[in-house]
Parts: C-alpha cells; structure tokens; sequence
C-alpha cells in the first residue's frame, strides 16, 4: 500500500513495483515450504545456488548433477519394520494355501501367526527365506503387477494410511527443487530394486530406470507364448552399506554431487559421494519427532543410525533433526 | 521455377512457397543424409513418425521411448576383432615387465608375440584370463584412466584410424534423430560396461549412466586416502544373448520399444524388444561391405549373424544392407 501510494501517476514506478513483487513472491515462491528455516534448508539453497551459478567456482554441468537418495526412512517411513516386510507376510497368506508345509514351518509360522518376536528371532537367514518364497517364481511383469496390487491397497499396521502417503513431504519437495535445477535424481535402496520401481515414478517423481535396489537372479525364457523374464530363488544383490556405492558405480558410472540416507546402511554412499572433487552435499535425516513419526538412532533394529551420525556430526555434513527442521511429515 | 512464375505479383502466393519450400528444405532438412532412400530409411522414419505424432494409435509417451543399441557392429567396427582385444593385448604388453612367467604362459605368450592363431585357439577361457588379468587388480578411477590414454592413442591394425573414428556414421545420425524425438538411447553391449562408458559420451552422445554392458564384480574400500572402488578378478556379468534382456530389465526396468543389433548375440535383445505392446522397431545392420566395411555373416567367427538373420527376415524386422542402404560409413 506504501509503495503503491508513492507511485501514483508512474508507470515505471508501476512496473517496478509489479516486477519488484513478482520477484519476492511469484518468481521465487518458496521451494521448500515444509522445511522450517534454519541450518538445514539454508545448506540446502546455498549448495543448489553454488552448483547451478553459472562461473561460480562451484558450478557442476547438469549432466553431472546426480543426486542419490536411499528410500526406507530417508524418503518414507521404516518403522515398526520396512514396508517391504509387511509386502512379503502379506504374500505369504496369499500364497499359504498351496504351501500347507508353512503352517508348521519357520519363518512362515512366524509370518502368518503375526508372531513378529518369532519373526526378528529368525534373524537374515530367516527373512531371506521368506523373500525368495515370495518374491520369486514369477515373471517380472508377474511379480509386478503382484506388488501393483499391494501398494493399491494394503495399509500401514500403526497409521491405518497407505504406504505410498507415509512419504515425506520435505523430501518430496527436496526431490522437485533439485529436478526443478537440472539435478537428477536416483533412489538406491536396499529394498528390491523392482519393488520400489513399481511406484517410484508415481509417487517420487522418479522412473524406473532411475531406481537402484537389491535384487534376486532373473534368467531370459521364450516360452511358446513369448519371452519372458523369470525372477530365481536366488540373491544377485544387496544393496546396502558398501553395497550402494558399487551399485551406484555400476548403474550411473558417476559420483554423485549429493546423498541423502538416514541410516548407517547409508554411510559408505555418504562417504563415496563427499569423496569427489568439488562442491559436495551429504545429508542425513534423523529421526527425532516421537509424535509425528518415529523417534530412534543408535539401538533401534530398523534404520540404525550410530556410525553414520557421529562422522555426519564430525565431518559437518547436514544432520536433519526431524521435529525441528520439518513443518510437516507426510502430505496433507 | 515453375512455381515462382506463375505466382507473380501475389504475396500470399509468394509466402506460400516460402512456407512450402521451408517445411521441405530448410524446417525439415533430412535427418539420416547418410542412409540411401529405400526401405531401411523409410522404416525408420515411419516408424518414429508414428510413435510421436500425438493422437495416433501408435503414439509412445517420451519417457517410454527407450532404444536399445548393440555397440561391436551396431555402432563401430567388430573386425578383425573386438577393439577391446586390441586393448587387452596393448595392456599385456604394458604390464609384461611386471609379469616375466607371461612370456611362456598362454595365453599371455599368444598376446605378447600377436599369434592370433594361438591367441583363438586359447579360446573362451583364454580370453576370460586375459580380460581378468588385464581389467582387474586396480580401483575403477584408474581403469577409466587407462583406457582414456588407450583410446586417444591407439589405432585400428588394418586402417590405421582411431578406434573413435570407426564408428558408423549412418548411425550416429540415427542415434541423433532418435533423441531429437525424445529417445532415450540406451548402449547395451557385450563388451566391458566400464569400457565403453569411457568414450560412449562424447562419441555417441550416450551418457555413462545409459551404458550397459559386460562386468566383473568390484568392492568399495576405504584407504587412508578416502574410499575407492576395487576392480576384482571374478566377472559379474556377461551381457550377451539372454543376458541382454535380462540386463535391460535390470539397469533400465522397462522394456525398450526400438533395438538395434546385428549378430546373433543381439537375437533376445530383438525379440524381448518385439515382444512389446504397441509399436516396435527392431533393426539388424548385415554387413555386406567388404569394400568399404567387412562382409561376414553365418560364418564369422566375430559377430556372427544366422538365427537372427533368419528369424529377423521372417518376421519382417528391417535389415540393413550395409552396402546398398549406408551412402557413407565412416564420418567423412
């Protein structure tokens, strides 16, 4: 109101005030508006400033702006165990009554009881059997109509929400603002590699071949009706700890200018990545917000974070502390 | 002429012409110069016209044009052997001093005394020692080094030119047509994934992260220099035949719609690409030029070409006549 009476009767004026605004507010609206201002947003402006400033010393081509995100707590919720897990009981009841074997057997007994002490007891080797029983002996295409399936319809065990709306709403946007300046942007999870696929591209923005994972053996067949592509009882993968950077090696064949994980299963990407030559950003999410989502770290079974935050603390990489830094959790 | 005399004194019949002969010359200036008109060229265009023209049939979202292309005789030259046998045997050469048992250990020796007879008759596992001696045993950063010095040095045995000036022409303007129609061309080769990544940029246009190919396994290690990536002398994958779908599934998680080959080695890639909905492209380059290129086919003991020439002719996929279809082969 100031400036408009000041300017009476100048179209200049008039122009200058309408480019002025559109400057503060219709050009530069705020791409983060979930984040709560402070060290963590701040780091992240300035680092997406200093690497698509053209002649700044820290200017990275675009070709070269690739972005790496671990998935289970760093992009959606991990707790009360990965959803991926929830994914195979649930095939395992679907799958039960042509395997009458199971209800006498561990890990199976353990999955279809809901007897989840049993379930933690059986320990990798446990949870290895119930992946490959679940996750193998289909097509690819099979399978992912299988997961297709799930995702449309099954439901947290806390929340009672659908997976795919206990992603972060901060991070959602982090993804955009970097697509939006060139970045692009890779999710490497230890999570199945065709899993996540199936509804990274609809609800991250990010398309299949642009998602990293662990991963089972698949085998070619032409069948009379046509190739195929089976997935073996068998792991090709994982995709976790020194597993991401070799991964990330072999599927982009560049280092990352930036990581975001959350969890020590996510340091060796961390330090692959603050290893290159010029501006680098590692991020870590901390899981501090008891009300709003979960709060752990260093004893927790799911997405420990104890190696991995001390060298963040250490070497100054951006530690988000959940309950200060995130206006918002999950989308409205 | 014809046209501009009976146009006189009328601008809008003067604009028309302009207009007329822009979309025929200067707005659409032929795309592939170097394919003779026939039906190879005609294929090709008709079928990327098809794809994009919104509202037809046929019509392919961007981000589902996926083409696939073989790079040993799709893309470059294969004969009288792979390049990167050259490669190895110029790298045994190098490292001979550090390894004095090669000069009477096959087939190291074969290499040493370029006795391609005895070299051959080593046969698959000879050339798996070779590889593994010669591409493993240091951190990926320095192997990409060691071919960067390779590529820019080294010449071809018979036509004295650059490995990078062996490349097709007709198919580096088929690579740009393509990604002119928003294609995302993907190399999908036999020969080392972190081989071709070296140059597949700036000679094909195709960044390393659309390179598939060839692997032996690696590991990250942390030095008290920083974190490296080890090359091990164990292969991981060998991306040929039915390892080609299975990568394409693997690295890119949808299934192509255009493929480009040329051997038998290429025959799954083809028919996991034609075995697609909607509408496809498959492409096979037969080398018939032992003028200006090679002419081998059945027999060849390098990129042999029978079943696929076969099942590639029956079902009505385009085969490229090198001879008769490519006015050039080689960039001028």
């Amino acid at each position: 109101m100031w400036r408009s009476i000041t300017c009476a009767g100048s179209l200049a004026c008039v122009l200058a005030i309408i480019i002025g605004a559109g400057s503060l507010a219709a050009t530069q609206p705020d791409p983060l508006p979930s984040w709560n201002d402070g060290a963590a947003k701040s780091a992240i402006t300035a680092f997406v400033r200093a690497v698509t400033t053209e002649g700044s010393a820290d200017y990275v081509r675009p070709a070269a702006r690739i972005a790496v995100f671990d998935n289970d707590g760093t992009l959606w919720s991990e707790q009360p165990a990965y959803s991926q897990l929830f994914f195979a009981i649930d095939r395992v009841r679907q799958l039960a009554p042509q395997h009458p074997q199971w209800r006498t057997t561990e890990p199976f007994r353990a999955a279809l009881d809901g007897d989840t002490h049993a379930l933690a007891a059986s320990g990798e080797k446990g949870l290895l059997q119930l992946i490959l029983a679940t996750h193998a002996g289909m097509t690819t295409g099979e399978f992912a109509d299988v997961v297709r399936a799930w995702i449309a319809t099954a439901r947290h065990p806390t929340t009672g929400r659908p997976y795919t709306e206990m992603v972060y709403q901060p991070m959602l946007e982090l993804l955009d603002y970097l697509r939006g300046n060139g970045f692009k942007t890779y999710i490497v999870s230890g999570g199945g590699i065709e899993f996540v696929r199936v509804f990274a591209e609809e609800v991250y923005g990010v398309p299949p071949e642009q998602v990293i994972g662990s991963s089972i053996k698949t085998a070619f067949e032409m069948r009379s009706t046509g190739p195929v592509i089976k997935r073996l009882p068998e792991i090709d993968f994982i995709d976790d700890k020194a597993g991401k950077p070799v991964a990330i090696d072999k599927f982009i064949g560049r280092r990352p200018i930036a990581a975001f994980g959350n969890s020590d299963g996510d340091l060796q990407m961390l330090q692959w990545t603050a290893a290159g030559d010029g501006a680098r950003f590692m991020l870590i999410v901390h899981h501090t917000d008891a009300d709003r989502e979960w709060a752990y770290d260093r004893d927790s079974h799911v997405g420990r974070l104890d190696r991995a935050l001390d060298e963040g603390e250490e070497r100054g990489w951006t530690v988000v502390d959940m309950k200060r830094d995130w206006r918002v959790v999950y989308p409205p």
